[in-house]
């Protein structure tokens, strides 16, 4: 397993479960769009703060972006 | 809540838990043993990687290590 890739399938799946765009998120955060499409793509390394942040923009525990569960639905 | 700390404190649990020094930890990961240190002390933003190659040296799932019910008993 990759982790990045968990992550960023986990951010989708509770961003759009929010009805939140990666715009909105993004702007929530403070970042670019394209780095919350980068982290849905598996392609940031994020550090424990972002996840966080992210965390809170979504309205989920950080400990649910890592859940494995997700993979498997979506590879 | 500050998410450096409850990744801390649970590194800690769960390495005191399967009877691992810091320094057994930092071999398995490749770091120094500082670096194991200042994790369970909430002082390093490590990456998604990181919290991967040491929640493969603990033997528990990357989600354990943001289980935020430990910090209460922590603090």
């Amino acid at each position: 397993m990759d982790i990045r890739r968990i992550f960023g399938a986990n951010v989708r799946r509770y961003r759009v479960a929010a009805g939140l765009s990666q715009e909105a998120v993004a702007v929530k955060m403070g970042v670019d769009r394209a780095y919350v499409s980068g982290m849905e793509r598996g392609q940031q390394n994020v550090t424990l703060l972002t996840m966080w942040h992210l965390s809170e923009a979504l309205g989920v525990r950080p400990a649910d972006l890592l859940d494995e569960a997700v993979e498997e639905a979506e590879t």
